[in-house]
């Protein structure tokens, strides 16, 4: 069944209060008539299955939806938020990179600029990665669209981050325990996990520093060499993998 | 430093015989001189410091190198071999997944034809997807390329996988055990693992009773939907990290 993006604030009561682009979308381009159901998602965790409205009833808006059911049963996310800070890779390799992690199930991504990225993103790349991450969380059944923020120098990030928190900072180069190994030695209940993953060349030391004062645990992702564009996937990979055998 | 692959059957004693493509490559593109050196994977482990013996000499062929050191410290291979079997997905998405894969640490790959993948790709396709192979081992500085056989149907493969092996098939529809919780609860030191990935809408009935007759377990890789092109980076990923761990 189709699905669709919407804001919670579209829904008033039963119905949705669909924009002029969801509306054109649902009854002129897949050609939805009267009666037809689609799904909704609201980026905050509910599912709604509604049906379209035709056009000719005059009692309420032309753009309105009537919602059948609020649905909540299946749920894919995670039991805790991840966030994902990761320094922007040379190329156009984000926009890969959004899309996979949100299929992975992070909740929130910071694009840093690091010492060693001097990438600055258009605004334009900021709201292509938000259209990304919206028809990713779509197409892999999410009910959470994550939240992309605005690229920003590493300091800025690591002051504004939420407490308490796991986090943790992969370095390639260094002798340090596992991202697994660390995960699996810690009560992965309650708490939001945060992952930052550095640029090609890595982190210099001024910014491990950093992390170090802002309470970053140093982790590695095993001995081979990862370029930026995998790293990312390959932790949250394990991140979600310990997550959810913590559960058990 | 530069790095190049070779094949075993280049090492004559102390020396390389070069290709003419390599020594054209060494001499002409990145215009290396006489006692330049240079690195020289032979795809089996071994990695050979070399340097440039100029075209004057009459002693020996004008296309060898001479073998300063033979370097097997730095290992990032892990102790037992991976073998990925993956379902061909639609698209040329299947050149970002070997690259991917050889990064994480695969030793095979069999590109499978599954009942709901009938593409049956060129031989160009096979040389292309061996040749990305072979520069990520270069660029993620491994020892071993990683082997990509010819597309087969899931069968053949089957058929001609060695033993004993832990083999697991990954399916998203069931409710099967996380493949992180299979490997923990496995000793996962000498046997080779096997791992197999299906297409887009999954294996089919058939599929998965033909697997489980050939003792493959079923496993899942967490509750979320995964595309063809992401499930074997995170099935890589965890059966790296939990090898790892089991090594600590």
């Amino acid at each position: 069944m189709q699905r669709i993006t919407i804001t919670p604030s579209q829904i008033h009561g039963n119905h949705i209060a669909l924009t002029a682009e969801q509306h054109h979308y649902l009854t002129r381009v897949i050609r939805l008539q009267h009666g037809a159901q689609f799904q909704a998602i609201d980026g905050t965790g509910k599912l709604y299955l509604a049906e379209i409205i035709a056009e000719i009833s005059q009692q309420i808006s032309t753009r309105t939806a009537q919602i059948i059911q609020t649905i909540t049963t299946l749920n894919r996310e995670l039991s805790q938020p991840i966030t994902l800070i990761c320094a922007l890779p040379k190329g156009n390799n984000f926009d890969d990179l959004v899309r996979a992690c949100t299929e992975l199930g992070v909740t929130t991504i910071f694009p840093a600029i690091s010492d060693r990225t001097l990438l600055n993103p258009s605004p334009q790349k900021l709201q292509r990665w938000r259209k990304i991450a919206q028809e990713a969380a779509e197409q892999s059944e999410r009910l959470v669209v994550p939240t992309i923020e605005e690229a920003q120098a590493l300091k800025a990030i690591f002051d504004q981050l939420p407490t308490p928190t796991y986090k943790y900072l992969c370095e390639a180069r260094g002798e340090h325990p596992h991202l697994l190994t660390s995960l699996q030695s810690t009560r992965l209940t309650d708490m939001s996990i945060i992952i930052a993953i550095g640029p090609e060349g890595g982190w210099t030391d001024a910014e491990i520093e950093m992390a170090i004062e802002h309470g970053f645990q140093l982790v590695s992702l095993g001995t081979r060499i990862l370029r930026t564009i995998t790293a990312p996937i390959v932790a949250l990979s394990i991140i979600t993998a310990a997550i959810e055998n913590s559960e058990l």
